[in-house]
């Protein structure tokens, strides 16, 4: 699926002693990108929380290239590479804005709960949030499988 | 009143490209020392959240005297400066453990919400937890009512 | 001094469990409008630090009115307070982007520190940069001081 | 190899509006809980420091179980996977203290790098570090140079 692009800055404050940025904020920073792709391709995260359900994470992973440091700029490319309707997983290509250096590359994946913890079916629990997830991944529409 | 004194080490991912702690942290210090301040005085925070009620911070403030580093470990000494039963706000004295060293004094003041964010009055809200906050602090209790 | 407006989404990591922002992050929120102050105005702090120099922060200060969620944007209005050729301080005043309620006041104070950790001053240090500071500040050029 | 056991409270500022710790803060546990393991086992990460040398992360991942709350301590299981002499990894179970309920599963990859940046092998660079590492290790001492 094509990516799309969120670029920002380092702050002063993501830096560590080494004089680079630590590496736990790329994983801030693959959520501030996941938001970003969820807003820009029609199914923000917000409508998820309205419609009473989260998203957390069940598995994250990077692969730290190079390091950023304080006065760069980065831009992260991000895709969704799954959708089950029960499960939603992304990718992440971090780079360096001005040279285009690779800094590191992620993957997360989620799952859906409701008010009281329970994983549940996007598609059963928000049809609506289900079709444009599949509209803004360019997914095929599913069948309505029988129901 | 007694101060209580909360310990903690100084981690890595807390330091800065400066070499030392960032000085947002030592405001999250405050939060760890306060904490423990109102367990070991006998008015957990938990119970608040119980009750139904969050206490935000109204104010904050920091003096940064020198410069904790990792590797070090911090001595902190808190202690509740004012209670009016709407408010309460805590002082803070953090040292270097090893040698004494003052690492930074800090102010924190806070009020107590309900469930719909009004403010609210601990004694009449959760009489009980006022009564616990009064005796962790050893103030003298409020004759009840007719003044 | 005439503010400088630095924008920028509230994060999902940047929320705790009461719902809202937590408090510690408008310290770093400071610091980055701090920074973008900085370079707009013509004394970037990279410049500060490719000269061997250091500012850490000696004091801040936050009052909080109101709490900012998830999925709004904050606008930060920042200003040099005072600048003294060994001191600079700012002020902060953030406000949801949207609806322009007030969200926080803040202030800063900062010296500056060579290689060493021996506080300097910068008109004597790194007179060049000193220059920056005041035309970016609007302040008049100071006579040479008979040196 | 035998595993290292850190303890830590959870903190309210590590929270996010789901109401539970966020899960960049995991990666930054596993690195206190390294951090203990190093110094308990004998090979401090201030020694490598101190030899001139920083171990950036080369590769983290985490696969989150359940989710841990403020109010609750984690008891955190550290051991190392595998030393090279150029290159450590590290394995982290997570728990609820109390009750022992898996939190998080985690790995982590470090390298070592010199002053300019380089990667170096320990075994060259410090080998007194790399003999207290295997010590710690409880690795056979391999033989010197013939191989």
């Amino acid at each position: 699926m094509e990516p799309v692009v969120y670029e920002r800055q380092v702050y002063y404050y993501e830096t560590d002693r080494m004089g680079c940025v630590h590496h736990s904020n790329y994983i801030r920073w693959f959520e501030e990108a996941r938001v970003h792709f969820m807003r820009e391709r029609g199914f923000p995260f917000e409508e998820l929380e309205a419609g009473g359900l989260v998203s957390p994470v069940l598995q994250v992973e990077a692969q730290y290239k190079s390091m950023a440091r304080f006065g760069e700029a980065v831009r992260i490319e991000v895709w969704a590479e799954d959708y089950t309707g029960t499960r939603i997983s992304f990718r992440y290509r971090v780079r360096d804005k001005a040279a285009g250096t690779l800094r590191c590359l992620g993957r997360s994946a989620h799952c859906f709960l409701n008010g009281t913890g329970r994983p549940v079916s996007i598609k059963k629990a928000l049809p609506a949030y289900d079709a444009a997830v599949r509209r803004g991944l360019f997914m095929e529409e599913q069948p309505e499988e029988e129901t």
